[in-house]
């Protein structure tokens, strides 16, 4: 793109040109959730009173040199949640902004800004960040692709932390080609990921019954190359202790990163915002010690498992994007079930890659592949193979 | 033992001694399935027209060569199913072995002198060799330990073979300790087998009701230091599928290495194995093509999911050993539950180890643990640490 287009779907939060060069993303235009160091410019994290109390970042995030250095021309910086905390996309300060799949509906978040804009077409790619699932929530809620690599194996300096355990970078293409171009900039290469589709009992039954519906056809096209899936009850725990974990731990990890800054400059915040500060506050000690050996349970059980290329299949999301008319107690019953899934990954430090496989009465829903620790660059290569068997392009 | 005991349970076909001396196994004393050669003994394979028709071996095989080496004292060989076709233990040229555990049932086969002789404790442990289950089978009705090591990584030089892409040596002992002291000798180390442990839904429910129960108690101990077991739908094919599969593989590979002795010998077999081998001998081209097919697909379903150290778990039999008055009914419907479970290691080359982890009404029966490729050693060791749980010794 030489100019760039109207910012048709609010994505935006700044649109300054970076880069744009030779090189394996060349000729490709991108933006990054505003969570992301540029050097000399204030990263805002989705609120106005971070924004105000921070100065201008004295270096670029090395994950966005890194994209940079392939050639891709970065054009601004996205919107996100407010400090990166809820998963409908939604910010009251600057504007939610639009899903363009399904504009009655939230667009996903915590990285809703870069979803829409992707999905959107205002940009080939973008960067976002997820923790319990801000950026495979909005890509299966936009129809895109998105990937939320292993823990660990990309830098987040100069990323605004939420979870540090938890937290990781991760990217939205419309196509699996670019996803996969963008691994081979940003990741290692390793661990195998090349079935057996492991389709995780309890996700499944988790999902509304049409979202199970529509994905369980595309799973059964993949079945008919990769071989039957092979049915796995993943979480004996149950899910409701996942995210029990989750909540605890991530609330810990955020009050610990952040409830400094938001005691001492008492922010405004959207709503629910305050309230999961509140909550992450009074985590109880108890909860975190057991979250934590709930956790090693869940690795210890998973990776192993995985470990030789097996690949976890389940919803990405238990519904399509819940409408901007939901009542709150209806996105709360969303935000609950999604975490519930969202937690397997996030728990257990794998990676995740979510596909635009269906559409619940024209509305996205994303199949996800979870495969084994590193096993990041395989699992994009699985997913292309997945795309292209499902004729996702 | 210095003296040799009377053989109370008719598990010997031969007694001589070979060997005993310093090694890792030194001051025990073994017993070798009579489908082993020893240099300068006419190997008997079970059949009074095998004996008549075959010369002393040239040479030791060397499985059992590794074993003198290391100092276990060759007490004699044992009794096996004639030509290994047959999972009852019936031997009706020279006596069905008694099951030390349960006079009036069977003691399991192929193997079966071998297991009774070590549950009658008239040796520390003997070598069997399994295709379909007739080392792990035997282990169950007798209330030993028994393993089948992962296709391959033994030779069966100097072994008669039934289906030589099936077949592998085994061997039995009374505690879990020596069962891995042997392995030490005989196995290379390589893959880990460390959990978590994988529920095979589909063997649970094939097993008898009293059975699955009583496993299911062992299984809940376990649980406690292994943590939860994974469900795992390992055969969305179906069992069924599993028993077509090995049935008409090995039935190919039987005719193949023995047909040609069969119809040129017309030997005198006991009930059914004549029967067996004109099955074998018509086994159709086509059902065999599916077969290898189908052997592939859970070879690639069943490998990468264990590499990393997961272990299924199910019962080894489906049913305690049949009564000796069993009628022929009741004995084929025994054999085909049985072949549908044990056929998943077989047909996969995974070694599995059985426990005897359980009685029901007095009989005992094993509890199996699957490892994968390679993971002989770790299985042991797993195997080992189960059995102090359940405080088997």
């Amino acid at each position: 793109m030489m100019e760039l287009p109207q910012d048709t779907v609010g994505a935006f939060m700044t649109r300054n040109i970076h880069g744009g060069g030779a090189g394996p993303l060349g000729g490709l235009d991108w933006a990054a959730k505003d969570l992301f160091d540029l050097a000399g410019e204030v990263t805002g994290y989705g609120n106005p009173d971070w924004a105000r109390t921070h100065a201008p970042a004295a270096a670029t995030a090395p994950v966005v040199m890194a994209l940079l250095a392939a050639g891709a021309r970065l054009v601004g910086k996205t919107k996100t949640v407010e400090l990166a905390f809820g998963m409908t996309g939604e910010n009251v300060w600057y504007g939610t902004p639009l899903n363009p799949r399904a504009p009655d509906r939230f667009p996903g978040g915590s990285s809703c800004g870069s979803a829409a804009a992707v999905a959107a077409g205002l940009v080939d790619f973008a960067l976002g960040s997820d923790t319990g699932g801000s950026v495979r929530i909005p890509a299966s809620y936009c129809g895109l692709f998105g990937i939320r690599p292993s823990h660990g194996v990309i830098s987040l300096a100069g990323a605004c932390p939420l979870g540090p355990s938890l937290d990781t970078p991760g990217w939205f293409t419309r196509g699996a080609d670019l996803l996969e171009r963008i691994g081979a900039v940003l990741l290692p290469g390793g661990a195998p990921a090349e079935g057996p589709l492991l389709r995780v009992e309890e996700a499944w039954a988790n999902a509304d019954p049409e979202v199970a519906a529509v994905l369980a056809a595309a799973l059964a096209r993949l079945e008919v190359d990769f071989g039957p899936a092979v049915g796995l009850a993943a979480a004996p725990e149950g899910l409701k202790v996942l995210q029990d974990t989750y909540r605890a731990l991530q609330g810990q990890e955020a009050w610990a990163a952040l409830g400094g800054w938001v005691a001492a400059t008492a922010p405004k915040f959207g709503p629910g915002v305050a309230e999961r500060f509140a909550v992450a506050r009074d985590t109880p000690d108890a909860a975190v010690a057991a979250g934590q050996a709930a956790r090693r349970r869940l690795q210890a059980r998973l990776r192993p498992l995985l470990a030789g290329g097996a690949v976890l299949v389940f919803p990405t999301s238990p519904s399509p994007a819940p409408l901007l008319a939901a009542d709150p107690d209806e996105q709360q019953r969303v935000r609950v079930a999604t975490l519930r899934v969202t937690a397997i990954a996030s728990l257990a430090g794998l990676p995740e890659v979510t596909l635009p496989a269906g559409t619940v009465g024209g509305v996205p829903v994303g199949l996800s592949l979870v495969g084994g620790v590193g096993s990041d660059r395989a699992l994009l290569r699985l997913a292309k193979r997945a795309a292209d068997l499902l004729g996702l392009g």
